[in-house]
């Protein structure tokens, strides 16, 4: 009974996200079809993390286990050759059988894409958050910094949510102007991203992060007032839920 | 009878080509149909290169006269207004009743993009060429060099086509990997990117070139051999047209 952990890439645009759902396309549905042709018989994949529909991944880990032997690099072709070209599998390695990517990952990383030109490329356009106009991006990452540590992050957690507990360890968070190295040669790149690396993530907590974070780009938020933000653990007092498109998984690490 | 230059961005994967077609989406098509809205009446655009379909561009140049006067900017935004998300108004400019911009362009700049590594990332699968495998990228270089001048390129023009003559001049013509700064953050990029620059290309030429180019690198054409190629004057001689999907017309120069 072979066990995998895979490293997965996919364009999270028209899928309803990694879980399955009553309807739509989802990735899982996708992997789990994959791996069932291969079997012969029905396979569970878990996740590392839960993707949000519209949200994209660089470095999606998952897990599952198969009867039949198979080596891993033949595995990994085999499932892109009957994934759709929008998944595809970057690695796939032997595990122990007890290997859970949920449970095991010590840290997650996520990349959110923000466009703050005024027209966006057509090639980007699936991939960003559209965000004209100035941007102090000092500011945004004074702001972004006061998120690292281990603390309480209701305020950022959709509304509705039920979890143990809302505390979480950031590790890393950070605003900065995107290198070059688009397509178009700019002097300038019009894409501010803000990277963040932690323990554990609530439900929209990214998301609800960057709409905050853009509203300290725009002047409209002081970088320090994210400090009051936290302790008010209230998600009315946060700026609005950033759109999916511009939010990446980036990697998972164990 | 304010008359304007335009440069435009466009994602190829879905339509037609530049050109109105019978049926299908052209780009043509869908910057008159936004030119009607504001003019109030048919306006005919023409552009600097034809591209074909499936093929991108990052700076397009198109020209056409209005009746009504407006700004050159405010028309950029009402362009970009009305225009799907996959065509984008980069600049407009005021010119001269006469600016015509296929007669009056000097150069124009191609990129084709080949994708080198096993799996291609879902966020580039429709602007690349997949051709997985060892490419000798210096061999590629320096075959590409030997279309730099003043030559007669018959041998690389679409079966069928019809011009006046099949002269033109290659300004440049280089392979090289891309510079880093893709998404995932690789060590090295997995893209090989042909560019080149000219005064003038026949039909499906570029894509031509790059089909041959890819013999070379994978060691099925010595890099001297297009010399030979070249004279023969004969397309049976050269290799496969390349796939549209990793075609850009980057940009027009006047």
């Amino acid at each position: 009974m072979p066990s995998f952990r895979i490293t997965l890439s996919y364009d999270g645009t028209d899928v309803v996200g990694w879980q399955r759902q009553a309807s739509g396309t989802s990735i899982q549905g996708l992997l789990e079809d994959a791996l069932a042709a291969l079997e012969g018989a029905a396979v569970a994949a878990i996740a590392a993390g839960r993707t949000d529909a519209g949200v994209h991944a660089l470095g999606q880990v998952a897990a599952f286990t198969l009867t039949r032997p198979i080596e891993a690099t033949v595995l990994r072709r085999a499932l892109n050759a009957r994934l759709p070209g929008a998944v595809r599998v970057l690695e796939a390695v032997d595990v122990p059988a007890d290997f859970h990517p949920q449970f095991l990952a010590r840290t997650k990383t996520y990349r959110y894409r923000l466009w703050t030109d005024d027209a966006v490329s057509p090639f980007e356009r699936r991939y960003v958050w559209h965000v004209p106009g100035a941007l102090d991006v000092a500011a945004m990452h004074a702001a972004a910094r006061l998120l690292e540590g281990t603390q309480d992050f209701a305020a950022f957690q959709a509304s509705g949510s039920e979890t143990a507990t809302t505390v979480r360890t950031i590790v890393e968070s950070v605003v900065g102007r995107a290198p070059l190295g688009d397509r178009a040669g700019n002097a300038r790149s019009p894409i501010v991203e803000y990277t963040v690396r932690g323990n554990g993530f609530l439900r929209h907590m990214v998301r609800t992060i960057v709409g905050t974070l853009v509203e300290v780009g725009r002047g409209r938020r002081r970088p320090d007032s994210v400090r009051a933000l936290i302790r008010s653990r209230d998600r009315a007092a946060a700026g609005p839920t950033a759109p999916p498109s511009g939010l990446f998984l980036v990697r998972v690490d164990f």
